[in-house]
This record gives C-alpha cells, sequence and structure tokens, in this order.
C-alpha cells in the first residue's frame, strides 16, 4: 500500500524481470524512474529456469523470435558483467551447454533436424550417442538413445538477476514503490501516470506496462490499447543437489512433453516446467507436482536422493502470436514490455534496451526489428484478455 | 533454550503426542508435571496421519500388538471427548470407516484373508466388488478390483491432538519448558531430574522419556537404560480438498508398498507415507514426494486437481520387536514411553493410562498386560541406538 503522490520521468508498472531491467537500463540514460509493484519478482520471474536458449525454447521454425532470441542472447554476457558490476552481486551467469537426450527414435530424428538448423546458424552443437551423452553426463538415464549438445546454450538464476537489479536500480536512483497499479491517469489524450493500490499515484511522461500477465488488467484506457495476453500457467520445483551433481542444462521430451534440468552453481537443481491454460490460477497442485518429478526422474534417475527446496507456479504472459508486445501503443505517454511467454529472462537485455531508447528519445531500430516485430498496434482493436 | 530451574514430581522429556498426553493425564491424577521439548509436536507427531486402525495398521499377525492397539481403539472416543471439553478445541475425530481397496487378483486375495481375520475380531467389515468400491467412494481409480469396507475405522488429526493437548495440559498445570533434554540427573542410583539444553535443570522424583526416536540419545545414563529404539523415516503430504472429497479412508497396496488417503473434516487429504531407514535424515526427497504421489494417483486420479499444502517428514521411533516402550527402566525413577512406531496416535490412551497410573503409585495391570508386553526390560543389556 503506498498513498502518497510520486513524480518521475517514467513510471514502470510491475517489478517483475523485464519492469526492473527496462527501470535499471532507463535510469542508466539519465531519466528518473519510478517502478511500482507490492512484490518484485515474485510472478513469472520467480518460477523462470532462467534459460537462455533461443532455439531450444523456442519452436525453431518462427523465425522473428528466434532472431529476437539471439539478438537478445548476444547481449546477455555484457548486461550480466554491467549488472553484477553495479549490484556486487553474482547472478549464476552459467553458459556450460545444454544437452537435449532422446528416448525413441523419433525424438532422436527430431533432435538431428534441430542440430542441422543450429548448424545453419553457426551454434556449436554436436551429435551425441547415448554412451556419448552419458559420458559427458555421468547421472543420465540408462535408457537414453542419443542427443545433442548444445554447447553455447547458458542459463542465469532469475531470482538473482531479480536482487542484482532491484540493487543496481536502486544505485542509480530509482524509486520503488511497493504497491500495485491499478489504472492509468491520462489528461489530454495522453497517459500521464498511474493510481496506485492505497490511493497514491504516480505523475510521469511515460508509463511503461509490465506487468507480465496481468498487463491486461488496468483501469481508464481507452478500448484496444491494453495487450491480449493471458496467463500461462508453469510449475516448478527447485531440488538441493551437491554441486556438480549435473554439469549442462539437460532437457528431453517425456511423456509427450519438454522436461528440463537447470543446474545452479551451487548445486540446486530447477525442474521445469508445466504449461497449463489454466487462468490466473496460481496453486501449486499434486498432478503438476507429480509430472515434473515423474519426467525429471526419467531423465535423471538420482534426482529421486535430492531434497525438495522449493516448489512454485508462476504465470507467464502469452499472446496470440507468441511474440513479446514491446513499444508504443495508441494511447500516447503509455509503452508496453510484456508478453514475453517462455522468453521473458532471455529477451530482458534487448526489451530494456529497445524500451530505454524510445524513452530516452530515440528512434531505435537496428537488427532484428523490434519496434516492428513486436509493435502491440498489431492487436489494435482486439480486446484485452478478461481480468479475472 | 532455558537457563532456570524447575521442579515437580515429575518431567517428561519430549512433548510429541505421546509425551503430551502423559503429562495431561499425569497431572489430573494430582502430579504436578513439566515437559521440556523445544518445538512440541514438531517430529513424528506432525508427520503422522492420526489413523486409529489397530487391525490394518498392523501386519494383523502381531497378536501383542492387535491387543494394544484393540485396547486403545476402545479408549479414544472417551480420550476425544475429555480432550475436546478441556481444551475447547475439535480434534476431528472422525469414524467414516477405510475403504481397503485392490487392483490384482493377490490383493484381493489379501483383503478377504484381512476381512476374515477382522470378523474373527468381531470389527465391522464388508466385503465389496469393485464397483460396490466405486458407489461407496466415487473418485476411485476405474481399476479397483474389489476392497474391503472397514466401517469401525476412525482417525484424528494429530496437529490438532497436539494443540489441545497443549491447551488442557496447561489448564491441568502443567509447565512446558521449551528447551531440549540433554541428559538426566542421578542421584543415590536413581533418577532426579533432566538437564536442559542452554543450562537448565529440571528436578523431578520421576522421569519419563518421550522423546521418540531421540529417546536412545540422552547422557548421563548406566548402560542397557536407554531404549533400542531407531528413526524409522516417514514422508507425508497434504493437499487441498473440498470437504467430501472423499468419504473414507483409502488405503491400498500399490507398487508393493501400502499407501493411504486420510480425509480431513476441512476437506485436506493427508497422503502417507514412506517408510525408510535413513537414520536421522528429516529432508523430502524428490523421490519421496514422487511414490506418494504416484501411489496416490492410482488410488483416487483426481487428486492431480488438487493444491499441494505441505510436505513434511518425520521419524518414527521403531523398536527391534515393533512394540512399544513403555514402563519402569532398570534405573528407579525413570520411565519410558516411547518406541510407538506407526502407532503413536492409536495408542497414546492407553500408553498415557498406564504410565500416569504408575506415576501415581499404581500398579496398573490390566487386559492386556502393558506392563508386560512393553517392559523395558526386555532390551536389558542392549545397546541403545547411536546418537546422529
Amino acid at each position: 500500500m503506498a498513498s502518497g503522490t510520486y513524480r518521475a520521468d517514467v513510471c514502470v508498472a510491475g517489478g517483475g524481470l523485464i519492469g526492473l531491467s527496462v527501470a535499471w537500463r532507463a535510469a542508466a540514460l539519465g531519466l528518473s524512474v519510478v517502478v511500482a509493484d507490492p512484490s518484485p519478482g515474485s510472478g513469472a520471474t520467480h518460477a523462470a529456469a532462467g534459460m537462455l536458449a533461443p532455439v531450444s525454447e523456442v519452436t525453431y521454425t518462427e523465425e522473428p523470435l528466434l532472431r529476437l532470441g539471439m539478438a537478445s542472447l548476444a547481449r546477455w554476457p555484457a548486461f550480466a558483467a554491467e549488472l553484477s558490476a553495479e549490484s556486487g552481486m553474482d547472478v549464476d551467469h552459467r553458459s556450460d551447454g545444454t544437452l537435449a537426450v532422446a528416448f525413441g527414435a523419433d525424438d532422436v530424428t527430431a533432435l538431428g533436424e534441430l542440430a542441422d538448423f543450429m548448424d545453419k546458424l553457426r551454434l556449436p552443437v554436436e551429435r551425441l550417442t547415448g554412451r556419448e551423452c552419458r559420458r559427458a553426463e555421468p547421472m543420465l538415464a540408462p535408457s537414453v538413445r542419443g542427443g545433442i549438445l548444445a554447447a553455447g546454450d547458458a542459463w542465469v538464476d532469475p531470482r538473482r538477476v531479480v536482487a542484482a537489479l532491484l540493487a543496481a536500480a536502486g544505485r542509480r536512483g530509482v524509486t520503488l514503490v511497493p504497491a500495485r497499479v491499478t489504472g492509468v491517469t491520462t489528461e489530454g489524450g495522453a497517459a500521464r501516470g498511474v493510481r496506485l493500490e492505497g490511493g497514491g499515484t504516480v505523475h510521469a511522461d511515460h508509463v511503461v506496462l509490465a506487468a507480465g500477465a496481468w498487463s491486461g488488467a488496468l483501469e481508464g484506457l481507452p478500448p484496444g490499447v491494453l495487450p491480449p495476453v493471458r496467463p500461462v500457467k508453469g510449475q516448478i520445483m527447485r531440488l538441493r543437489g551437491a554441486p556438480g551433481f549435473l554439469g549442462h542444462c539437460v532437457r528431453g521430451v517425456v511423456h509427450g512433453s519438454s522436461a528440463y534440468l537447470v543446474p545452479r552453481g551451487d548445486g540446486e537443481v530447477v525442474l521445469g516446467a508445466s504449461q497449463e491454460e489454466m487462468g490466473f490460477d496460481t496453486r501449486v497442485t499434486a498432478g503438476g507436482l507429480y509430472e515434473l518429478l515423474r519426467d525429471a526422474r526419467e531423465l535423471v534417475p538420482g534426482i529421486t536422493e535430492l531434497e525438495v527446496v522449493d516448489t512454485f507456479a508462476g504465470l507467464r504472459p502469452g499472446t496470440p502470436d507468441n511474440l513479446p508486445v514491446i513499444g508504443p501503443t495508441s494511447l500516447p505517454g503509455l509503452m508496453l514490455a510484456t508478453g514475453h511467454h517462455r522468453g521473458g529472462v532471455l529477451l530482458a537485455p534487448l526489451t530494456a534496451e529497445h524500451v530505454a531508447g524510445e524513452l530516452a528519445g530515440g528512434r531505435p531500430e537496428g537488427d532484428p526489428p523490434v519496434a516492428a516485430i513486436c509493435s502491440p498496434m498489431r492487436f489494435a482493436g482486439r480486446a484485452a484478455h478478461p481480468y479475472p
């Protein structure tokens, strides 16, 4: 709750990984920034595994999304380095590669096609037999038939990234207001700030809506302005392993769904993640945990001995075309930075760079053309997803 | 931590369901009582499902244990009623019966034999076809082949029982000292109190050791006095269901191990429980949760939609002959009330009655002969289980 009145160049509604990244980069360009969020980093970010894997994370025929992912992946090393330097915090940025494994002949074929595609993109990839897979990752199930090693795949710990962003943004003078944004205030046909739960207000020249799955829920806006994001539920589980329990990120298709195990530097292993169309439901369910454990156990049987540290369910902001929604809306002063679905962590540096550039008055147009691919205008006239 | 000095007729070391029951009953007989425990009810009690089912809970060929269980079961209604009256708290004492189901022919046969045995004991039991099972419990899996309905089976919520015991014991003047007992003090060859972690002491004419799996761990005692209890790990999971999700306790043998679902009055469903010989390990593990979910799901597929509220691992105090250890030791002034393994909740009224009777100077000898069956002396000379 916040009943005060704040004034800034930019107000960011939503303090997840995207909103905080935008705030940090905008502040670095000299803008004064307020971020409003009752509980920063507690939504989709808290449930994210943090994979930076543009090829294996998306259906690799999705050309525009792949281009965005590759461009943002290229920005991650500098983004992480600068973030660590400014915050004094380590974000567990690892680039030990992903071992994607197959159990059946069909899956072996599919991985082979993915490897061919990665060759075309000049991404490092190695085709492995089952035995070679187990040599690379001794904890793998004996039934693994083959796999590919994507040596360039990297990942971060999103919870650490949020902590670092909060610290770095704070050092850049960003103000964090612990309140939910309930609506956008307009004046003369332009956004001029936001209303906060509890009665407070933020006056700002620019409002950036980065509220993830809840981005369709603001009051006070003309029809067609809010993005048609929908919540896509993901349940994850964190296990406590010894450092080195896994040497790579391990992925595989089990029971028809994609399962992964992401190791952290401290030995923690993240099991992910369900994809459920359940509306605004963040319950951790018996079935969700069962499937995570069943699938991860088939990939790496030895996880059964590991302690369960945490379970969590978050809501990814999905869009009708699976692409994020980034940039100005038809309402002057209102920008969007949402709809990143499974790619929020990967796409944060590119999103933040683009939005901060626009806020600072630039017309960032590079390769890929973020403004063209991600424009909120493509959904103009489409109704926002109903709020719960 | 407690650095004070306390004085009472009786000091109970351990505030689980057994220790608190003994304290409450001893206080009701006019004795002054101190219970020492840093965290009452947080051990095996916290992991217990609370079944009051002497026949199905034990291997039903174990005649002495069965007699104890039947005798204590008969005491539960009055125990619960008095406890509720004195504490003002409801312990969710339910007697809706257990539906034990079978998937294969062997299991059907085994359940038939159990039903025959229950007939002999004049316990109410009904033999059901698979269809009749599903009529009695619509959430049951379609693959259930048959089962038996033990209509007399009852259960309580052990966490509520602990809360009620704390309240009732408090009203009876029992003092709770939030410290771990580290050793027993002796004088002239008799127990005269306990030492507490943090430097405190309790002076008492009688010491009752009710420390569950940790009962073998006290300092200052002659060899052969401490009981040979060992920790038997049990992992449980609590789910949030709607009231009426299940009408009965549901049990079954799945993948060779016994699984059960125990419904509470508020709709909560407890899934239990593993039996693991893992020493003093209370980690909730991926494998433990996986097996709970897998087995419960085969009995009642609909649990997958329920929210996971809680997971927990506790340590049951096991003994070499699977019988509890209740009564005086070779050290005058020291009594034991431990080793209840899977039967602590069921056996609490009988244990408390017996121990309190002895403490009050009686020589309780009834049917069954608790003193003869459960005497700690049967293990005299046997080394206690090593402390972690």
